[in-house]
C-alpha cells in the first residue's frame, strides 16, 4: 500500500489521541483540515493555543477561568456558604445548565482513582480545605460522578470532613449508575440535587 | 449562567466546525486540550499548520503528497494503462486497502454538484484529460461514489471520454446505492472492482 504524506500521518496520530476520536475519524477530520482554508487553518491552530495559554484555574475553586476569579466566585448574589464539589470544569457547566443550584462550586481536577494510580494528593484537595478555613461554609455538596473512582473520592472526602462543622451531603441518585454529569439533561439533574442525602 | 473564558468558547467554536464534532465533543474536546501537556498542545497546533503546509497535489493524480509526484505515480511496479478516477483521497486509501486494484488514480477532489453551485471547473477535470493526451491509457474506471452527485459527474465523464479510443467502466455495485466509499470493508471494494461494467 502507497505510503501516505508523512505530514497527514502525524496529523492523524495527533488527532487519534484526543478521547473518543478513532483512525476514520481522524483521517476524516485529517483530510478536512487539509481542505480548508489556509486562514481558518491558522485560526484553529491558535485558538488551541491560545486556550492552553490563556486559561487557567480560578484562585479558589480551581474552575477554569480568563481572570484571576472566576465568575462564580465573583458573583455577589451566589449563595456563598455551600460549596458543591466537582471532578471537572464541565460538571460546573452541566450543573449551571440545571439552574438547580445558586452556591459555589470546587473542581478538584480529577478523582481518586488506585487504578488508575491517581491519589488524595493529585487532585484539588488542599485547596478545598483551605477554603473551609477562610469561608464561612456551612455545607459541602459532594457531586463527584455516581462511578466507582467517583464514590470512592466522596467517601474520602466525607472522611476529612467528619471534623469539621458543616453538613455534608452527596448528590442524589437520579442519575443511573456508571453515568457521567455531562451527559445529563436539565431535569434530570436538577432532582438529583433535590434529592441529595446527608451524609453527616 | 456564568461566563465561560473566552478563549475556550473560542476552541469550542473552531473544533464545532469540523465535520461531524457537535457541540458537546467540541466541549468534551476543548476541556481535554486544556488539560493536556503544553508540548503535547504545541504538537497538535503545529501538525495542523504543518500538514495544511506540506501537503500538496501530485502534479499527475492530484492526491494529497509531501512530493512533486506521489508514490503511487513513482511506482514502476503499477499498471500504468489503467486510471481509476475517485473523488477524494480518502478514497484512494479505500482502494489500496483494498488490494484489488494496480493501476493508477486521478482523485478530483470533489463532484460535480448543482445544488451545491458545483460545476465541472470546480473539480480536477482538465487535469484528467491533460493525462489521457501525454501518457499511454487503456481503461478508465469511474469510480465516484454511488450517490446522486457521484453518479452525475460519471455520466458526465463517460460522455466526455466517447470521443477518446479507451475502455471506460463505472466501478460495480457490490455499495448500497447512498453509501461512502470511505466506510466499505476490502471485500466489499474488492468485489465492487471486479463487477465494474463496462461503460463504452
Amino acid at each position: 500500500m502507497a505510503r501516505r504524506a508523512q505530514s497527514i500521518d502525524a496529523l492523524i496520530a495527533a488527532l487519534n489521541h484526543l478521547p473518543g476520536i478513532g483512525t476514520k475519524t481522524a483521517q476524516r477530520l485529517a483530510y478536512h483540515i487539509i481542505d480548508m482554508d489556509e486562514g481558518d487553518v491558522a485560526h484553529l491552530a491558535s485558538t488551541i493555543v491560545d486556550a492552553k495559554h490563556t486559561v487557567k484555574k480560578c484562585r479558589v475553586c480551581q474552575n477554569f477561568t480568563d481572570e484571576e476569579l472566576c465568575d462564580i466566585c465573583r458573583d455577589p448574589t451566589r449563595d456563598r456558604s455551600t460549596i458543591c464539589v466537582v471532578e471537572f470544569p464541565k460538571d460546573v457547566e452541566a450543573l449551571e445548565r440545571s439552574h438547580g443550584y445558586h452556591g459555589l462550586y470546587h473542581v478538584l481536577h480529577g478523582v481518586i482513582s488506585p487504578s488508575k494510580g491517581k491519589s488524595a494528593e493529585d487532585i484539588s484537595i488542599d485547596e478545598l480545605f483551605e477554603r473551609l478555613r477562610t469561608e464561612d461554609i456551612r455545607e459541602i455538596i459532594l457531586a463527584t460522578n455516581p462511578t466507582g473512582d467517583g464514590e470512592t473520592t466522596a467517601l474520602y472526602l466525607s472522611g476529612l470532613l467528619k471534623n469539621f462543622d458543616l453538613q455534608v451531603s452527596r448528590i442524589g441518585y437520579g442519575l443511573p449508575v456508571g453515568g457521567d454529569l455531562e451527559f445529563y439533561d436539565e431535569v434530570t439533574i436538577s432532582t438529583a440535587l433535590e434529592n441529595r442525602r446527608i451524609l453527616k
